[in-house]
């Protein structure tokens, strides 16, 4: 079994179905990654610990998602100095504004490089982008990743182009 | 000298300004406060220590006041049992819209009484109510408070009734 | 039966199924309550008699919850010097962030500690970290309540390490 | 002296440059008004007794500014059957986005009429506008009102065809 | 048949079930109305005859409902004098806040009083406390209708207080 | 077969029930489109080559429709000097808002002629207006097009006025 | 004197400084354009007439720009087939949000082409850019100003490349 | 002359002052950059070009800042596997909201990593954490100017209790 290169954090198991978004486009892309729960707020201990112990760990790059106050993303860039990634969840109120605001509005010091609210899988993405400057391994599978998500619009077009606006669907 | 029974903490000293509301207002009802400046991201060691040290010291409610993604209110509830009183202080883009909803938008189970952006002055307030479930002299002297505020009022609508729109400001 | 000590008012019963969570968290924490409907505009009377009788009764802590223009926080915080707890209901058409607003931006004098939108159970804790300063019996077992809350995002992070993203629902 | 028709309302004398607008327009159209300062949340007592009395005192239409929670035009709706005309007035956070939420999302059953931020000027035309069903002299300086109005624009668009845009302002 | 007093129009049939709620409350109260359906922007003719003939029509109070850009209070307000209360309608992508800044944020001169976001209800209850100014009819009936109100709040508290949350709904 | 005179752009095929609003109002008054799936950020090289080309293909107005950061009708506007009509397309979180800011904030130099959100329709429509200076054939099209719509207002209110509110819909 | 292709319409002469600047672009493009001032609301009759019979004096397109309400641009686009192209003007509260979202979420059958807050120039640009479409001297110069636009752009990159950020300004 | 590690690249030379905060700290960490000013819009092909030989270039991460519609770091993610690091300018009308959404509501498949509007200090610190994964030396300078800024709070907060806010700025 492979030492993770990535980090998944969620603040809660709700987050779970938008995060896999994050676990499956790694898994496609072959980086080895871990996936836990932790709460900036419920477990504030355990945050601390794990943000403080991941380099030391293997751990290259931190993907986080919360929703809400969303603290968490912060909370780990507080404690480590590997790039954090923010994943502002959607929440059934505020659709996820608030979760976008308190992710990446950071201070000056302290940055989240953070996605769209619940683009979990752009931050498995970005976390290749990023592991790609120091594997050429990762960066061609990048890159076919990329070829391959071109040609499926490309596909798409030309049924368009076809079959026209009735029959696309059908 | 009083040991203090609130702890007023700022994410800056950007903050002061606006965060002096609260000491003001504390120190007119005659409640002993201590004023610190914490970032919950750039010393978030202390962030945490102070936490969980403040109930020991004696500190009964912590005033929190921080802008942006301003987590400093729920990293500090994370970490105590006091109540935790957050202001959202007014920031240069978002107007503070981003600073209220990283405040309060708390998930369940660690609650953060937001006031108003910028509204340290009711923090301090709200404070001093909360003291007085134990101890009448705070609740006369807010009483009192409240009764000149009252009185405030009533003088500026007399007056507005004599002078009228044109002569009031004169 | 014992006399309430936290008051739970809202403004129409169809706040009723969020301001149970506040209900239910107080119960849990063995901290007698009592709830109204009292709606600060079709029952104004009411509302004045309520917040102006409620620290004689011995009530120490009010919840308020509305929704829309969500005045019954800011109302009853006008008649009683006790700590008011404003949670703002999620509304069909601004999800709350009108509720939100009417609750949180209080003039200065009349605070209101405002939780999240539909954010009661915070509303109950909180309300029980206030009453925890005059009661060790309140706060032994507010403390024991976040040590079962932390305990349960353990569990569920050790399940998402051990099952995965696949598994863990099954 | 004769007796007011309409009742002008406000907060605060923070409000008192906005609220002006309001009055001057009922000047101009010889209609008789009151002012006063009355505070929804610090003189609670005092909105209530006004608001019951008003009707009584012979007004007819009732104009409410407020800012921020700005509950006081929704207050003293709650106390009268008169029309009650609210003028949401900006605030230096939130730009006035709060105070127009807070006074036009009121409940079923107990209307404000809102006017746009800052729009005290309107409240009085509308207030006009409500008091003309009952008084042709009114009606008839309301008509020539809005002549002069159109005729001010007219002058200023012949103004522009003549001068053009370099020489409109000198 | 009665001349009706009040004019219900609303700019296309998808508005109807929210503007039915102003029919509802006006047949309550016994205040004779009529309904059209008039587009500003499809059908501008009608829009400007139908507004600068309600006057002569015996109208007193036209209640107009729009979604979106949602100009139709606008536009009649400008062909009349008559008080015009506008109806922000909910939509699918903006909830209604566009049509809501589309109704209220009207240039100085021309009003309109806006209620809240699908509020029609209150508009029929804002149009008859207008009529109440000139008839004692309506007036008593309108006041029975804020008692009965009252009195449906009341219920409830009452059946809250004896049966509690989780019988309540039973 | 004709050769396209409008061509309409989507950045994906979920945009597809939404732009299909753009193409029958297109064949409804007979105007020749093409339609393909193109998007700026995975088929950027595809992005620009289609805008360089369309004007020598005979294309004279391109609508783009695209969601969230919705680069699409900025990209093509900036390789073409066909007028560009922006289509935003709502979405699961910011309900669009985010679309239309991102393609109606256009910098100084490069237009894109804004729709509502997702009114696709109407941007079918605008590219008929642009057309129709042109074609007398188009104009005249267009303008039956408006007398059926402004029909079909008058039929709707026609009905309810004979069947009102109740029976309106059945 | 040349008959104007383009017509500026502005609700008020507060919008003039904004507005000149699709003035001054038709200028240096060589497109002659006509403008005026009418209010959508204070001279509705002269905004019908106006938009009725721009056509038969040979306007080809339209813009307007307003603010707040801002229901100018769909009025006219209600009486007429030109295109209308939307500029919404900036607000002192809510900063032209209100003015966007009044101006772009027009209803089906009527669009407006709306440009960026304040983006009076590139209503000109958008303006001349259909213009092109039926005049290649127009096409020519527009040509043009694009590339002297991206000469600029390019002058300002070396100067950054040669003088670095510190002495960029000097 | 070192080969730049780091692009910074802005849409208009009115970003200069934000963005310099990037170059400033990208210095003090001894990191070498380039900077140019490239339009998404106006400079299209150059936005290309650039994007498409930076790697090749030697430049690892790409810091792009731009406002209002804001696309130029998504058109330049399109083009490169590098990494891009947005930074939304705040404008003078929706104060950068438009940037923030326009550059973070990136489409799956090409991520931005987005900061705070106007955070382009943090956009250097961001770059130096991922450059940190490939070097030592970088890692170490980054963690030395942490050490700084938290000592720099401390400082801040024993002038505070020290001094009391009074007389904290004199």
């Amino acid at each position: 079994m492979l030492k993770p290169l990535v980090s998944i954090v969620m603040g809660s198991d709700s987050d779970l179905d938008i995060m896999k978004g994050a676990a499956d486009v790694l898994e496609e892309l072959g980086i080895a990654y871990e996936a836990v729960i932790i709460s900036a707020h419920r477990t504030p201990e355990d945050a601390r610990d794990y943000s403080k112990g991941a380099e030391t760990r293997g751990v290259k790059v931190i993907i986080a998602g919360a929703g809400g106050a969303a603290h968490l993303p912060g909370v780990i860039a507080a404690y480590t100095l590997l790039p954090v990634i923010g994943v502002p969840i959607k929440t059934p109120t505020l659709k996820g504004v608030d979760s976008l605001y308190s992710i990446v509005q950071m201070p000056s010091g302290i940055p989240v490089g953070t996605m769209a609210i619940d683009g979990a899988k752009n931050a498995g993405i970005f976390a290749a982008e990023i592991l790609s400057l120091g594997s050429s391994e990762i960066a061609d599978k990048l890159s076919q990743y990329r070829s391959v998500m071109a040609g499926q619009v490309s596909e798409k077009s030309k049924r368009l182009v076809e079959k026209g606006f009735e029959e696309y669907k059908k």
